[in-house]
């Protein structure tokens, strides 16, 4: 046997937090993938002991895939089956349940922010820092932590990851204008965001500001080294349902033109897009043509929901050029995101006992 | 003293579950009423002690009402200084807690559905049954309860009020289409309405297929007396604020045409119209031309968000004929139609100690 | 040669009026069909000569498929290398085009309704109707004409269409909840339907009213022999983008029960469901569980946007039910729904010179 | 006769496209102003010879105003008996038919775009730079021309002056966030905007960028000087149907810190606020606390629609601060703002032959 086992030779996996929103795109996400088998679900007491289909109300746009409406839900604790857990719990949760499972030595791939800027803990965007993997090797725990950003993170970051790696990205200026799914359900109340904007969003403007220095950051023998970079945001919600657009303002160290920056954005082919990981998207980065693009319900699927597209390249000064960029904020910023983040480990072997499928 | 009193010779009036949606719209409209003054506000534990702009997050489009802001929530529990008191109250607690205020002698002006169809309470629609108040003096409290219909009650009984008189409405079909603020605040998630109808809505077709009947019943020695009338509701939220739209066929006992229907919606001039109510729209009933009317975001306002309108009749079969009708759910289908209610009990003087102000 | 022939195998087909609204939902459905190659895309005279791309403002949400973009725009006149040809065309200029091409020798899809009620046109549902194919046989063209009903008259007749074989469909009553992709581009403007429901579709109630006599109709040597049967609809436009609900109350003829109506539907086999015809979705009606379904957003995408889903059924009064039933309006109700239909002629064997690949 | 007669001693005046989104927004305002009255409305030679309420498919919250129905359309050009004439013309038209009212010795206050960066005529807010008018004078026409900024412009503007007054604003950079009213009617299709932002709208980024400076300069003998100060501007469709809301970073030249910015917009009290024009808000700029404020559905109508709220001040770096700051489009952004210009020349009897009423 492989380790990578199970009934099918797929991986089997498990899913924290199971039946909230987050979760449930996990579910939608690991039906028929290739490489993983949802084994377990899990959520809190309250729900443990219950049929999947009753304990979560489904509000996917695709119906609950067969199999998973009878799995019976379990609590979020240690020990599972699964070796690979992915983590869809609250932050006010997450914490010491997910470290819990880490001890019991499974390897957790988090959505949570709760070890995002732990300094051992990889904040993982398998295009942009694949490297950070290493943390992995001084974790204190048997198993591990691996985090996905913030889901008006990831969108900015493979925007500006291509121009930071060319022309030195110094500073961001970036007002956000997302969509109600990322506060879950019930989430935004209707009534607060009918024919309405709601210009603040807890937390976020704090996590736009932090999380990309540490992605973006160089690994070194004390962790990661941010960049010399500034970010400032502004956060918004609109009366979307998926899709974070975002409008930026970015300021360049090195001497760069509109043909540049486009040709940086389609030449940006990391590793994992060639390395067959089931979840990139080829290519990363989609530069859209026209006036009036990215928009959330034209782009949002690109890529199956895993590409960041942006659009609207403008020079604005010397060295500062302004753009919109989109990303799907529950598949790429939440549960693909880190179904591709533990693609990578896998890949990488650094999952003992975990081999990828096929091989 | 008149009895009427007050420090401005209105009469000072509470609101019960003054914090929330409804709660906010008794605080809007009584703000500057002509006979009210709005003197206390009350709210559960909770909230009691604190500051009313700190402990209700206003949502309505007008400003907070100067001098509201600093008020102090009281308990919802009596006594209270105010003899005429608002109910607003979930109906979760607004039962025991609403029976407890008339007991201590308070008439309580309920939008609560508990006492609905008690058969000791008025359920009042002071254009349509204003004879129905009659019930008070049977009521085992020293004070008393009067009830408000539900949100879509109020409007379809005002458009079949001057149907029934004229012509006998026999048989009633109808399908709403409900706005989001009916269900309070966090109410409807945006999650569950955004791009999305929802065709059910908890109790709310049980409610639009009874209360029209006490109604439009009669009062004899036994109390009301329904007509022969059957109700059929299907009741949807759509991604509308406010205003409850909803498609009716009606069948008629007595011969009408298109012409005379639109002749009884026109000439229904109910007592109160006359009788200088201050909330009472007039007309009660607004008919509109055009082949698309009425609308919710055009047509929801009128008469302050009092009147019922209607359009788009059309003859259909023998005796039975096409409508639609629209009324302002969190005005006419809740505050501003009990504030009426009241306006009514005062003005014939069924408020022992209250008199209408000005006489 | 078979006929069926073309560069890949699959059957050559083109597209009338492809750079509108439902033009772009068959060159989205058309392509990797595994029938049909699309060929050909036409339009007015004011987009001819253009690549499509440019030609046609691409409001889909998924990418629009390559090499479709560069494909120059041709006129909407024959003759095309096509023999098959869908219509997307406005009804204003509909009728005499597609008379042209059936004149000659082509097989005409239309989802125009200029020849829907023509007494020797099919108006066709595969599921219901397939024997109203024979009617081409009449017809005094070369080739012929195929309808596709109005969007919401589909998801209603494939509701009915169980409950008429089985008890006899007398009576019915049906309200629209509308999506505004129905309308096309610009259609509906978002001043009109923000916030806002319209109770009025202009022609749609009359459609509604009219078209399922004919599908649900029976060939007999006089033509289409409507059943007994009345239908009274209210339609009304709301704010979702993909996605017709309606509130139906049906009467019917033979004893019925909530039980033998659920089992009818859920038995619903026809016969193109059993024939492989690609679009034809299984199970043609889905029946949902649950209090609140179904709902556009969460069901529009069922069997690939093709099936009707039904739910909340329940008794009125004797033989009478009501229940709700939504489908995809510019899937089913539009392209998909004529895809569908040429399917069927080419499995037939109707469509001279055109063989169902694979056989 | 004291020339401002008419037949209620109100100043006549008409309005130029009176049946467009813009032109009805006038005629909603201007029922019962205390100084003007509505007397004629103008609109394009197809609208011409009816009456109002057939030519203009009313689409405002508020009920047609009476008297305005049967007003007959007549044709946009001199000479009109009103002296006193808003444009509410497409800029498609406007520049030489508003010249042509100029020079038939009308005053033209206009809405329209064509000649706000005409160096002749003042791009008025009369909070802002009252003594603008004095350009007016030197303007080649018998009667004059003012025009009133873009919608995205009035409300950045108000927000900017007292800062610029007391730290000298050196830098803006500005994301909107606008409604599609400002779009006009039919403009925004439905199918572009629900669950969708749009990331762009034609022209207006430049206007945002140039329109301020101009507004903010200094008239000197060669006309407007424009300040030391630079805008860049990055402009969105959102899915609100009034209101639009900017995120702004500002750059100070003098020292400031948060309390004082909040003093500055609390202290702004221009001149036409004291001085009783009667579509002058006060306070001009309302600051709202909370985290969350200010929001188009809860703030927009503040000051009845005139105010520019403004909320969420941070210091972000030495020198700059971030605000959201949002004002009602189609009130104080175009039909208001234009009232309230001609107001100030009335007020101060820069239009000959018409006196202030009442004085």
């Amino acid at each position: 046997m492989t380790g990578s086992g199970g009934v099918d030779g797929r991986i089997p996996v498990a899913v924290l937090g199971a039946t909230g929103s987050v979760g449930q795109r996990f579910v939608e996400l690991l039906h028929n993938h290739p490489w993983f088998r949802l084994a377990e679900v899990c959520a809190s007491e309250r729900s443990a002991g219950r049929a999947y289909a009753e304990a979560a109300r489904w509000m996917q746009a695709s119906p609950l895939p067969e199999g998973v409406a009878e799995m019976v839900v379990g609590p979020s604790a240690p020990p599972l089956e699964s070796r690979l857990v992915f983590s869809a719990l609250d932050a006010g949760v997450a914490g010491p349940v997910e470290e819990a499972f880490a001890r019991a030595g499974h390897l957790v791939v988090s959505n949570a922010r709760n070890h995002r800027m732990d300094p051992r803990v990889p904040l993982l965007v398998p295009e942009v820092n694949p490297e950070h993997l290493a943390l992995l090797e001084g974790q204190p725990w048997e198993g591990g932590i691996i985090t996905n950003p913030n889901c008006s993170t990831i969108g900015l970051v493979l925007a500006l990851k291509p121009l930071h790696d060319r022309f030195g990205v110094r500073s961001v200026r970036v007002v956000t204008m997302q969509a109600v799914s990322g506060a879950g359900i019930p989430g935004v109340s209707s009534m607060e965001i009918l024919d309405n904007v709601i210009p603040f969003i807890g937390g976020e403007e704090e996590k736009l500001e932090t999380e990309p220095l540490k992605i973006l950051g160089t690994l070194g023998a004390e962790g990661v080294e941010p960049p010399d970079l500034r970010i400032w945001a502004q956060c918004n919600r609109v009366p979307v349902v998926d899709g974070h657009t975002a409008c930026v303002w970015v300021g360049l160290e090195r001497p760069a033109t509109r043909e540049t920056i486009l040709e940086a954005w389609r030449d940006f082919s990391p590793a994992v897009a060639a390395s067959g990981l089931p979840s990139a998207p080829s290519p990363t980065v989609v530069v859209l043509d026209g006036d009036a693009s990215p928009q959330p319900r034209l782009h949002r699927e690109l890529g199956k929901g895993m590409a960041a597209s942006v659009g609207r390249l403008r020079p604005v000064k010397g060295g500062e050029f302004a753009f919109v960029t989109l990303s799907h904020n529950t598949i790429r910023g939440a549960a693909g995101g880190a179904i591709l983040c533990a693609e990578l480990a896998v890949d990488r072997g650094l999952v003992p006992g975990l081999a990828r499928p096929g091989r």
